[in-house]
C-alpha cells in the first residue's frame, strides 16, 4: 500500500518518522484494499500548531456557537432525561425518531420539498449519510462525478468505497451543465459505470458559490437523461447571508435525487444529526446499510434537536446565525479586498462559511502553509478538495469562527506571507513542487 | 440482485408486496454489488405485532435501564450544557474525547487490559468499531473466522463489506480450539485469505456462553501461528452475576488483538458510545475510517459517559445492572427447566443477556415464530445468527429486559406453542421449510 506520508510533501519533515512507521507496522499485509486510499488531510499534521491561540485559524470549519441559548438547552437537556429519560438513553430504530422525522419535514419544506417522513433516514450527520449512499451505490472503479473543488469529507468517503471521482468545474454560477454533459458523455464513452453527481448547489464547501436556480432544471435534466442518480448535499442552504433560500434539486426531482441534509449549521455540530431524504425503495436499504454501520443514531440527541425544534424558535436562532456568518463574510472580503496582493481573486458567497481564493501563478499553497503557519495564520490548501492533483494554486479560507477583528488580522498576515512567496518568486523563479494527488480523509479541523 | 423478500419464508404474508415493490425500483441496477447481501433481520416484518404490550418479547437485546438514576443524570446533562456547552455541541475529533478515552482505560484494566489512551478510538456504538475493523481489513471475498452461531450486528456489517463467514462451533466452555484450528488449515488449503477470528468470548451473544480461562491462550496462540488477527467483543465482560470478570485476550496480546468495548450495556445503550483499542498502526488507520464515515463521534455522549464515570458511582450502577439480570436469568432458567417440553436444551448464561435453546429435531424455529407471536411470546430464531443457514432448529431467549413474572409468563407461552408444534408434527410429520441463509442486518430489537 500506499504510505501516505508520501503524499504529505507539505509536512516532508514528518515524513521519515511516519515512513519508519508505517514499515514496522506488523499489520500491513493485512490491510483492504481500500485501506490504501486512506490518508490523513493536509492541514492534520500542523493542526497543533495551528490550533496554538495566537494563529488565526481560516481552516477549520466549525460553526460559530456563541449565538446559542446553551442556558435554554441546559434546562431543555435536563427536563428531557426527567421526563423522557429511558426512551432518551435506549436503542432506537435505524430509521431514526419518528417525531423528528416529521419536524425534519418542516425544515425542508422551507426548500421547496415535500416530503414524507418515512423516506427521512437519520444519520450520524450528514457525513455519515454520505458514507452510506456511496455504500449503496459504488462499487470499487465506479464514477461519481463531483464539483471540482468539492467537500473534503465526500472524497473521502468516496475514497474509502474505491470509487472514482471525475471533477467538473464551477463558475461563479456553480456547476457548469455543459461540463457535466461532456463528462457524462466521455465516462460513457470509455464504458464507465457513472453511479452519481454530488453536488453541494448553496453557498458551495469549498467554493462559496451557489448553483444558479436557471441552471437546476437543466442539470437534473442532464442527471436524468444519462440515468444518473442525484445527490444533493445541502447543509449551507438556510444561511443566506439575506434570508433567501434556493429551490431544492430534491423539490423538483423527488424520485431521482438523495438528498443530504444537517443540524450541524444551523443547530449543533457536536450532536451529529444529519438525515438522508431518499427515493422510498433506497430508503429502504438506506436503513438496512445505516444498522450495519451504527446500529442506530443516538436516541438522545434525536430529542435533543426534536424538542428544541418544538419549542424554541429555532428559525429565529438561524436568523442570527446568518447575521453572524454575514458580518464575518463582510470582514473577510473587506480584508482580501484591501491587503491581497494583485493577481489574486476569490468567490464572493451570499452565504455558508466559505471563501475560495485563487493566487498568482507559481505559489503553491500546500508548500506555503508551514510558512503561512509561522506567520500565525492557517488556511486548508486546495489540492484537499480535488481528487486529481488539481488545486495547488488556491485555498479555502473559513470565516465562519473567528471574530471579524481576528479575520481580518489574519487575512492581513496570510497577504503579507504571500507577498513574500511572490517576492521570492520573483527572485529565484518557480519552485518547482511535487504533484499532489488523492483526496484526503476529512477531519473536522478541515471539514 | 436478490430480492430479500425471499430470504423471509418465516413473513411469508407479506412477500408479494415487498416483491412488487422491489421491482419497481427504479435504481436496481444501480446498487453496489455489496447491497444484494444486504436483507433485513428475520423479525422486522413482526416487530410491529411483537412490540405490541401484550406481547411478552425475549427476542430483543435491550438492556433493562430502569435501574438508572434519572435525577443524577438529569442535573449532570444540565451541568454539562450550562458548563461547557460550546464544547458539548461543537465537532470533536475522529479520535474521540482524550478524557474519556482516559477512562475507557480505566474501565478495561478491570479485565486485565493495560493500554495507552491514544490507542482508543471512540465509536458510535461498538457497531460502528466492528463496522470500521471490517472497512479497514475485509475485500470482498476474504473470510472471517466468527463462533457459530454470532452477533447478528457483525453477520451484517460482515456481508456489507461482501467478507464470507466461516463459523466454528462452540460447546459449553465457549469457541472449540480445535474447530479453529482445522476452520484455518482448510480455509488455507483453499487458499482463502482469512483476515481475523471474531469473537465474544464472555457471556456469548446469542450463546450465553463464556470462553474457558484455560482456552484463551490458546486461541490466541493458534490465531498467531496461522498469521490470523483477533477481533475481540465484549460489550458484557463487566456483567458477570457474581462480579466475576475473566482476562481480556487483549491483555495478553496487545498486538494481535483488536478489542472492541461498549457502554451501551454497562451504562445507557441510547447514548451510543464504544471503542475499539487497536494497535498502534491500526489505530492510525481506524482514526481515517472514522473520518470518513462519521467525521467525529458526538461530542455530547462522549462527555455525558466521561462526567458520569468522574462523578458517579459506575462500579455501584454495574453491580445494581449485575443483580437485575441476574434475577431474570434465575427466571428465565427456571421457567425452561419447569414448562419446556422434552427434548429441547439450553445454556446455561453466568453473565450477559441471553439463552440458546435448542429445540427437538422437525421443529423450525423461523417457521414458528409467526405462531409464538400470535400466542404473545417473540423469540430470535436462530437462523439469524449464522451466515449459512444453520439454526433453524435454535432460537435465541433475551431476558435483560422485561420482569421475571413476564419472563416466566412468555416461557410458559412458548413451552405452549412448541407442545403443539411437536404434536402436530407427531400428527403430520415434519414439516419441510425451505432452506435459509444469508446473514441478516441487526437492528436494535435483535441486537
Amino acid at each position: 500500500m500506499t504510505d501516505s506520508s508520501e503524499l504529505e510533501p507539505g509536512t516532508a519533515g514528518a515524513a521519515p518518522a511516519q515512513s519508519g512507521h508505517h514499515n514496522l507496522d506488523p499489520h500491513l499485509n493485512r490491510y483492504a484494499a481500500r485501506t490504501a486510499g486512506m490518508t490523513a488531510s493536509e492541514i492534520r499534521a500542523l493542526f497543533a500548531v495551528a490550533s496554538r491561540p495566537e494563529v488565526v485559524s481560516l481552516a477549520g470549519g466549525m460553526p460559530n456557537l456563541a449565538a446559542l441559548p446553551l442556558d435554554t438547552l441546559s434546562t431543555q437537556m435536563a427536563e428531557l432525561i426527567a421526563e423522557d429519560g429511558l426512551v432518551a438513553l435506549q436503542y432506537g430504530s435505524a430509521h431514526g425518531v419518528p417525531a423528528l422525522r416529521e419536524q425534519i419535514c418542516e425544515v425542508m419544506a422551507m426548500e421547496g420539498i415535500s416530503a414524507h417522513p418515512d423516506d427521512v433516514v437519520v444519520t450520524v450527520g450528514s457525513q455519515m449519510g454520505l458514507d452510506m449512499v456511496t455504500r449503496l451505490f459504488c462499487d470499487p472503479g465506479d464514477v461519481v462525478i463531483a464539483e471540482g473543488p468539492s467537500y473534503v469529507g465526500a472524497l473521502g468517503s468516496f475514497a474509502a468505497y474505491q470509487a472514482q471521482v471525475v471533477h467538473v468545474a464551477m463558475d461563479e454560477n456553480g456547476l457548469d451543465p455543459a461540463g457535466l454533459t461532456e463528462a457524462l458523455t466521455q465516462a460513457g464513452r470509455q464504458g464507465k459505470r457513472v453511479k452519481f453527481l454530488y453536488t453541494i448547489p448553496n453557498f458551495h464547501n469549498p467554493a462559496g458559490v451557489t448553483l444558479a436556480v436557471n441552471r437546476r432544471a437543466e442539470i437534473l435534466e442532464i442527471c436524468a437523461r444519462h440515468g444518473v442518480l442525484v445527490v444533493e448535499d445541502n447543509p449551507y442552504g438556510l444561511l443566506g447571508f439575506d434570508g433567501q433560500t434556493y429551490p431544492a434539486l430534491r423539490a423538483s426531482d423527488p424520485d431521482n435525487v438523495v438528498y443530504l441534509g444537517s443540524f450541524s449549521k444551523t443547530f449543533a455540530s457536536g450532536l451529529r444529526v444529519g438525515w438522508v431524504l431518499a427515493p422510498h425503495a433506497v430508503k429502504e436499504k438506506l436503513v438496512l446499510a445505516a444498522e450495519s454501520a451504527t446500529l442506530c443514531p443516538p436516541t438522545l440527541n434525536q430529542l435533543v434537536v426534536s424538542r428544541y425544534l418544538a419549542t424554541h424558535d429555532w428559525k429565529g436562532q438561524i436568523k442570527t446565525f446568518r447575521e453572524n456568518y454575514r458580518e464575518r463574510r463582510d470582514a473577510i472580503i473587506g480584508a482580501l479586498e484591501q491587503h491581497m496582493p494583485a493577481g489574486c481573486s476569490w468567490t464572493k458567497p451570499d452565504g455558508g462559511f466559505y471563501v475560495w481564493v485563487t493566487v498568482p501563478e507559481g505559489v503553491d499553497t500546500k508548500a506555503m502553509l508551514p510558512r503561512a503557519v509561522t506567520a500565525r495564520v492557517a488556511y486548508a490548501s486546495g489540492t484537499g478538495f480535488y481528487a486529481d492533483g488539481f488545486g495547488s494554486r488556491q485555498m479555502r479560507l473559513s470565516y465562519c469562527y473567528p471574530t471579524p477583528e481576528r479575520i481580518r488580522e489574519g487575512v492581513r498576515r496570510l497577504a503579507s506571507v504571500l507577498e513574500s512567496e511572490m517576492d521570492l518568486m520573483r527572485t529565484f523563479g518557480n519552485v518547482t513542487t511535487r504533484a499532489v494527488s488523492g483526496p484526503q480523509s476529512p477531519s473536522p479541523d478541515t471539514a
